[in-house]
């Protein structure tokens, strides 16, 4: 059945309120308009950021279809669209790139002005929405929304990828894996022989270890109050795991004795303004280089002994890994059906989209490194 | 007359306390010990770092020596000591080169663990003084104390430079230069067409602006609340003038108009926190730079809007430039008398060391970019 240019009814999660139960309701996804892209979702993953957006942290707009990390089909573009066609496999970028905007233009800019997370509208371009619910409008998380069985894009937040990709899987390479691995070998760009530390052992985090270890960190310190993220980070590459609940110093200082005088590379991978700080203090004053991954909530402040800062350090924000993502993220793909880079070991869940909320408990629960949910006509 | 091996009675300036008058007494400066070497002062400038010491900014000892930024000639030199001998022209270095502590041994580092800045104890490394007066111990700020006739400094905070170097400005090339023109050639490395902005236009202003300037960057805004910098400014290579005082918005607002979305690179070269905030609100929030020159105030937190940071900026301390002192000051030295960098301009007054009271007044009246104190022997 042609779908193209009809409101398509399907089901989506639809997120009523900060900190309330998820339903899965059969909501109407209007047809792209110019330059939009509509997608049959196949997989999607469930994210920190997303996390963030259910506790009300980034002062989203309600109700919403949460998720960001994304891989479907191409169902039908909207007027002017010229990167994809249906049929396409692609993957949705929480980070778009634009090609236009002062961030795009520049060499060392990714952090596309067209993006929708500081501040976010929850609607597309043209200030509208492409959800409804029994005739209410229901918003948009990031211009992306993956929690559905379709779900309505900007044309510059899709990337097409290799037609050989499995979807089951490759959702993580819209933002996890590059975010994370990004952080270390793109914007750290980690040495050989050096000390890392690594707060935050979830999905980013793992990532963050993988790129450490294929940069040739000799030690990779990972910092964690869920001792279960233990064994699989030991797996990936750590090779010092850290609870800072069992230690009778604050972490940063252990991780200082432990190296010397503090790490090479620090990086935080949780979103919290207290790691952070750990973080930063368990760098090396001199020539050490504190990556901040992780998003912070609204309205919080990150706060730094003035006085020490000009001894070197550095602190750099770090968006999606620094990759301009529609050059970059396809390439990403491909490396992984080259086996250059392996996201299999995090995906620790598999589950049917209906199971949203078993995996979402899962998630809380802290069970998971990566639960990819699966939709209807996912092979 | 051999003075080596003896103690020397000479003028030094004191610094009784915080906040109070300076005088200028005999004292007693004993011999170089082990690893130490004794300086004949030709010429020291006045910093800002200074005036943090004389407000009592830096948590510093007093009765003090103040002053760090010193030309000389080795007048005599302890046990063990190789680098220099009598009679070799050298500057003093506020951040030393040891060669064997982490920061030296690694590549990117340059903050030497032998710096006596953070924490300061103002004794030379073996605990104790080389200075008295009337009995009474006096302490060494930095471990350098250039305003005095005689001083005593570690070897490892000694730069042997070119015996054609003028001794009357060459001082400026062992702080004030490599700081602010290193900040922007070396820890920034400002790039071509770039857009720069610099918060005080002092004498590290003054050489990042040369910095800037020498790099290709195509717009330098120059900050500054006392408009008679503006001149200097402007001969050395700044675009834009502004004084936050007379705008009708917070000057960040005002730099981030002018240049669209923020620019580039921001330099903060006075140290104070809220300068420090206005710079990196200036930067682009995706790929701006902003550099910490300036030494802020002991116990004053740097307060940062923690979830735009992860849109990508950086935030970098910039100590001396980021150069390994002993290694690159003296080239510097090289490249001024080889006309590459030009320090002239910044030395808007000479003074001789008796009216060391006369300069401090032109300095905390805003009347001097740099003013060169010199002493007697000085031609």
């Amino acid at each position: 059945m042609d779908t193209s240019g009809k409101a398509i009814t399907c089901r989506a999660a639809i997120a009523w309120a900060t900190n309330s139960p998820l339903s899965i309701e059969e909501v109407q996804v209007e047809p792209p308009k110019a330059g939009e892209v509509r997608i049959k979702m196949l997989s999607t993953g469930i994210c920190g950021t997303d996390e963030h957006v259910l506790k009300g942290e980034l002062l989203m707009k309600f109700p919403l279809i949460p998720g960001h990390e994304g891989a479907g089909i191409v169902e039908s573009v909207g007027n002017g669209v010229t990167s994809v066609e249906p049929g396409d496999k692609v993957l949705t970028l929480i980070i778009p790139q634009c090609r236009e905007c002062s961030s795009c233009l520049n060499p060392q800019g990714n952090c596309c002005e067209k993006q929708d997370i500081l501040p976010c509208t929850g609607l597309m371009v043209d200030g509208t929405s492409r959800f409804t619910f029994k005739g209410k409008r229901i918003y948009h998380s990031f211009r992306t929304s993956t929690w559905t069985e379709y779900t309505v894009v900007p044309e510059f937040a899709v990337a097409k990828i290799d037609a050989a990709a499995p979807m089951d899987k490759v959702c993580l390479i819209s933002c996890e894996l590059p975010t994370g691995y990004g952080a270390a070998v793109n914007s750290g760009k980690v040495t050989p022989g050096s000390t890392c530390v690594i707060f935050g052992l979830g999905g980013v985090g793992s990532a963050i270890i993988m790129g450490c270890k294929a940069s040739g960190a000799s030690r990779i310190i990972g910092v964690d109050i869920n001792e279960e993220k233990f064994p699989k980070a030991r797996e990936l590459g750590v090779t010092d795991c850290l609870n800072p609940q069992k230690l009778k110093k604050p972490v940063q200082d252990v991780v200082v004795e432990m190296t010397g005088a503090g790490v090479d590379f620090a990086f935080e991978a949780i979103g919290l303004t207290d790691t952070m700080i750990a973080a930063w203090n368990s760098c090396h004053k001199s020539y050490g280089v504190c990556l901040i991954v992780g998003l912070a909530p609204a309205q919080t402040q990150l706060s730094l002994d003035a006085p020490v800062i000009v001894t070197g350090r550095t602190l750099k924000g770090v968006c999606l890994g620094d990759y301009k993502t529609r050059d970059c993220i396809p390439q990403l793909v491909t490396d992984y059906l080259q086996k250059k880079i392996n996201i299999d070991p995090v995906i620790t869940h598999q589950l049917p989209f209906d199971k949203l909320h078993e995996a979402l408990e899962l998630f809380h629960a802290g069970k998971t490194i990566r639960c990819v949910l699966l939709f209807q006509g996912q092979k």
